[in-house]
């Protein structure tokens, strides 16, 4: 394999710039070339593709977002994009294709696969929900955006007695309002994985109340429904007085932390790997803290799991 | 005068550690004892009254919030909960009284100076809406939190074709989210102190939208209405899709900037040397980069004004 | 067991706060008492022992550095030290221990369980280098410390031809320089694990600069050498202009992330139910992302090892 | 005026992007066209000098360091050398020039005064030794990188009995020494101004270690000496440990704080102005918080002065 191309899909992650670049710079180190793509799938049917060179991933591992640019291609979802695809990939001579990014993105890589275009994903999402690998991409940045947003607002708690909800992302799966709780001590958090805990938000709140607690913080998963809503919920059900936040996109942005520059080059750089050993349809992550490779069709059919023990133990040290 | 009192009420703002420190620190340096009272007024009319050391106030210039708690009191408002507050410092012979906070603060420091008990009022709230000094004690860290959010969102804007509307603090002042504005090149900025440009903030959008300019971001000042209506009637008014982020409590967390920090160190030991010069019923500022102070009864009937060059500059900025 | 006591000893790490929480409110979950020793094993000898409540650990998950301080203590070193701690544990009714620290601190610990008291530690330190656990309290914080840095480094340096120089902690260790390489994408690490690289680091400084590079960064862990005596050594061999950065103690600072936020409050929980249930003479890890415990003899026997994969691809994508 | 110039030279600072952004759109705003000249004055020799346009200055409002990037240049300092500059400005059409930076710059700019071609000055520097301004862009950012070192040195200071000696940049001027010092309650501080000052930081930590201060901070401007020598000074004099860290450039990097992006906005607008109303051979500047300008010759002959009652403040708040 003379020729591979990259590209970054779906909703973007802190630390796609330092996969992409670990792509590249692994790429030529094997004196094989890289085509950038951009614009993710969209880009490929459109032919906006170039060839990279070292210069062109220089001082980008620290920045957010992604130099390739990202989109939702729905096109690409139908036959005739994914063969437009493929006589892009045939004019530039591209061989193979590495694809950052989410469920989404590794779909376009399996379908490119099946036409006998070998794909390897590298997982690149906040929300950590990609089965296959510990972690994702993205996921250890928005967790310190979250922290670092709920730590401010813990500073101002203490004045006055009240709730405060705190809404961050995660549609499918509650890793973020998880980890969040446990790295803030938030006293509840309300995730999709478990939806009947509403009353166990409101008896907390009011054992708490009762102990003289002067305030409280609940972090909601947006998939769970939104912070606005809980805020008045929770108000109606505990005449407590509530103030809400939502975080919204500052969740996405923001430089990588060292975890996901780390993480995303080894996952480009072992990306790269597979494909000049001759590997397709495989998506690359992290396991018990090793390198691991999966099929992609198998990770497509497999759901993700919230972990049961760290959910537990959110409830038991926030009594 | 050989003891004085330190109070901070209201909302709370980073730097008002850093102010109650430097208050016990010039005091103690001119050997007068200093008494914290804690949860504002409230505090005073229920003697939460402590006396303070050097060592009361190590290790809380860095952190946000408030040592002394605050509070909102109504009871404060009335003529009988003044003469509690005077009966609390009588008790413990506290001869004169620095009160750290915003308007609310103020009234009651003016109170007690008019039933005399000399009162220096220190203006501490982010909104920067107090005149009679360019800068209130808190508005810069929020400012730098606020432009730090906006950071993040700019790094995950340039993937999508979206308008971004973040909602800032700021309930009659458009300070913050003017400089916010500024600092962060918004495509546009809606102020209390200017209700009817909403169609401008539109012909802006498509403007840009014609110029094939990818993202906006719009930030408005919850003086001016929720920043999820207006997300809803831009989408309505531009058909462009739209995300909402609402900071919240955050703005009002956080470490103190450098800036705080000196201000606040500045302002409360000034705060000192005006009390034990026989000064009463003044506020503290900095104006032209000097120390000043006022009557704080004149501060009381002052607006506050929004800087009208700036404004006109952020517009031609943001072209 | 009714009664346990817990202490922090050593060099502090940034989450031994979030540990202690976790201890003391796992305790209580389980209806057991915690006694929190100040000052370490120093603390235990003199009795330094005070009772800890669930608000003894409010508003400190956020916090750097430790609450019960640390120290290190010779005199534990000795039996008759020993005893004295031990005196002290009998006169409270300690039954068991939780250490946190490092290499000294688990000495300590093997010390009181050969003599009947059961300890189990848990590793928090900066450096990384304890064997048994993927990860210790701490490394992360520091990691992110180091990358904020360098990025700020970064910044300036495409200004100026230069080679800047910035040596980090590790003594022994070179994790924190590998990774902090990885993440910044360092031209090279000099770690003590490999000591005969300094004729490669030149090599590779030189041909960056025929290739036109204007600005190199070579991370050095404090185990092999000091960063000024590198910077003159590498100007002697070059000619180039070398700047010179010695983090120091910001590197032990700060608020924990997100990830040591989470480690610290399962480790400690994991350390409660191993007391609970009888163990002893353990020292609890994590390893591929499992929570694990080992005998703490044996990690006391054994010598952590660097990732040598790690090593390989920080040369390989800094050609 | 149809055309005009505009480079940053010197040692770069935090917020030079902003002004870039500022001189950009605000003469784009008024129709004139404006070009980047890379690499200071020795790009305008070399003619290293391209237009720009709107997009050129997006996303780096934000950003470290200076897109056009800096330079010293000896040639510029000859007769010769600025004849040659002034060839590529008739090449070009450029009838006006901005000069973003220090001292150095500005002499820059008044030789080119001199000869016919009107220059602003705009003050960019970390250090904030410009006379006719209160504050110079980069300051406040870097003042918000130290104290955030020193916050994080604070957390772990409270282990161990030690002295840290923090060494930051300054060479002529101690503003960030003495901002910092007040800014983050360090015990001593020492700046170029006051030369005779060690036997005060000696007497101060004695005093100190005798009421039983467990730690010390120590900040020292550079240009005082370095702060390795001087933690070995005071370890002589006082026996106590010391621990030393030197900032280096992690000064001069970081994204922009709010207020250096809201002034280097404000002055680099100024200056446009300046220009297209005829004016020549001045800098702008910010005094008492409103825009001015002054005499470029005057500047250079002018020694900037350090706050005196701030330098007698710090002195009393750290007693």
């Amino acid at each position: 394999m003379k020729k591979i191309g990259v590209l970054t899909s779906g909703g973007d992650a802190p630390g796609m710039n330092a996969a992409i670049r670990a792509v590249v710079r692994k790429a030529i180190y094997h004196n094989v070339e890289v085509y950038g793509i951009k614009y993710g799938y969209q880009g490929l049917i459109d032919g906006s593709i170039d060839k990279m060179e070292l210069g062109s991933v220089g001082d980008i591992i620290q920045r957010g977002g992604t130099k390739l640019y990202s989109a939702r291609c729905e096109e690409f979802k139908t036959e005739e994009g994914q063969l437009k695809g493929i006589e892009q990939m045939k004019k530039h001579g591209i061989e193979g294709l590495i694809a950052i990014g989410g469920d989404g993105t590794f779909m376009g890589a399996k379908k490119l696969t099946e036409k006998g275009y070998p794909c390897i994903g590298v997982p690149g999402t906040i929300d950590n929900d990609i089965p296959g690998t510990d972690f994702t991409i993205g996921f250890d940045t928005a967790l310190n955006t979250i922290i670092d947003a709920i730590d401010k607002i813990r500073d101002t708690a203490t004045s006055h007695e009240r709730t405060y909800v705190i809404e961050v992302m995660g549609r499918n799966a509650g890793d973020l309002a998880l980890w969040a709780g446990l790295a803030d001590g938030a006293e509840s958090v309300l995730i999709p994985e478990f939806e009947d805990e509403f009353s166990d938000v409101i008896d907390r709140l009011k054992r708490g109340h009762e102990r003289g607690k002067r305030h409280s913080i609940i972090i909601v998963a947006e998939g769970v429904g939104s912070g606005v809503d809980f805020g008045r919920k929770i108000k109606e059900a505990t005449d407590l007085e509530t103030r809400v936040t939502v975080l919204g996109h500052t969740q996405r942005g923001g430089s990588p932390s060292a975890s996901d520059r780390v993480l995303a080059s080894r996952l480009g750089a072992h990306a790269v790997d597979l494909l000049l050993n001759g590997k397709s349809g495989r998506m690359v992550g992290i396991q018990q803290n090793k390198l691991v490779d999966h099929d992609i069709v198998e990770i497509l059919n497999t759901k993700h799991q919230v972990d049961l023990d760290m959910y537990r133990l959110s409830k038991e040290l926030s009594i």
